[in-house]
């Protein structure tokens, strides 16, 4: 039998199943093992220390669980602890960034909309990359205060979430944007909501299939890549409330796993 | 002083460069060592006992250099030998596969065409990704017999290079494909003189902006990324003759150290 070599991917809570979901799509013969640290949900306005022991926390379980390699599947989690995560264990690591480049080459009115936590906008690497890449771009960067817990407890077409989410995207509108772009993955959940309220006009713009390119190709480069042949295994873990996870994974639920678990 | 650890890049030839390019302008921090192996030009023809001998002398000859990973800039190379390359050296390998996809995805015709060599059409690698993406799509590929060595001669505007390309490309014409896969790193350097013969309606892609793509993402994963702050090097070697290889790069030159060398 061959050895069971998932991929490793943690979240601050549920909002990293967008990605995991993506990547499932993708690479449909690997197992994944996803660590939902909703214990700790959210991390957006944790301290950077805060973050990078949390994040070492997850990698550390997903290393011993036998991960092959690390999804950072939080935006917050990317932008404080990342290097540190790549720097201390010699798996590679996959992060998520909002997708700004993307977003600043196609915009005809000259606006985006980022919308993250404080701990994603606030960050060196968000600074750095919007800088590097939104030359004579604008964008409107407001912080999602308030929903990642909306998400975590289920709570997607509440009128509390409309009411934020109408609150926060206001100014946007108001820049006349064309694109939104999703800075945490969390969000995508609230996809609807959003295209209610922004309309058609615009595009909104997550991470999520880049996430999951990225992890093919350092995989194939690494020779990690599972066989066809290998039926998947997909084991979802939870140091809080698994009703939420198994609701917004219940068209998944024939093929995977949800446990409870202290970590 | 930090360590030299520059990005490795074989091809068979001066084709590869094309590729360069995209990796110099997306990673201009990183340092790089091009290895032209034009004595033993063109791969697409040879068996692939031969490809793989002749990969891993390259491969060796650029680990012996520091090499971090390897770029296979060549698509025959990566259809015959990028699985046991992956085998058998511990660094990463990134390969360069015709960009089926991205094309059978955008076809409005239905019919997308595929220029590539014979080493290339007839590799089990990619039967497995035409089979895979070209999902209701008709391909149609033809062997580009006789364009490498016309390339490797700096012949790009010649007579018969045009002859070439027009019995080559005309039964896909006839097909009616809208667009253009070229599954050959030498290939780019004929784009002007295909547009000519396949006019404004057949968009032609390559795969060197994604090949780049994914140098970059593993790169960062693996924490192998160079800080910007360092100058980068580029330095190209080749077994063969090197004016052509000065010809292609001649707008690079400022920048760059191109030398003979016997590998």
């Amino acid at each position: 039998m061959k050895q069971f070599k998932p991929i490793g991917i943690f979240d601050s809570g549920v909002g990293g199943t967008s990605i995991w979901q993506e990547i499932q799509q993708l690479l449909p013969q690997e197992s994944t093992i996803y660590l939902a640290d909703s214990k700790n949900a959210p991390y957006g306005n944790k301290s950077a220390q805060e973050i990078i022991r949390l994040s070492k926390k997850n990698t550390e379980k997903l290393l011993e669980m036998g991960c092959k390699i690390i999804v950072v599947a939080c935006n917050t989690a990317t932008t404080n602890a990342i290097s540190i995560l790549r720097k201390t264990y010699s798996v590679p690591f996959i992060g998520i960034e909002p997708a700004i480049k993307p977003a600043a080459l196609k915009t005809k009115t000259k606006n985006i909309g980022v919308l993250a936590t404080k701990g994603t906008l606030s960050s060196n690497l968000f600074s750095k990359t919007a800088e590097f890449f939104s030359n004579g771009i604008k964008s409107i960067e407001v912080v999602g205060e308030g929903l990642v817990p909306l998400i975590e407890e289920g709570r997607l077409n509440d009128l509390k979430t409309k009411k934020l989410l109408k609150q926060y995207l206001s100014p946007m509108m108001k820049a006349n944007i064309d694109y939104l772009v999703l800075g945490c993955s969390h969000y995508p959940y609230l996809i609807p909501v959003i295209k209610k309220i922004v309309g058609n006009h615009v595009t909104i713009i997550d991470s999520g299939e880049a996430v999951a390119r990225q992890t093919k190709a350092v995989l194939k480069s690494l020779n990690l890549a599972t066989t066809p042949s290998i039926v998947a295994k997909h084991l979802f873990y939870s140091n809080g409330n698994t009703v939420i996870l198994k609701e917004l994974l219940k068209d998944y639920k024939e093929k995977i796993d949800i446990e409870k678990l202290d970590f």
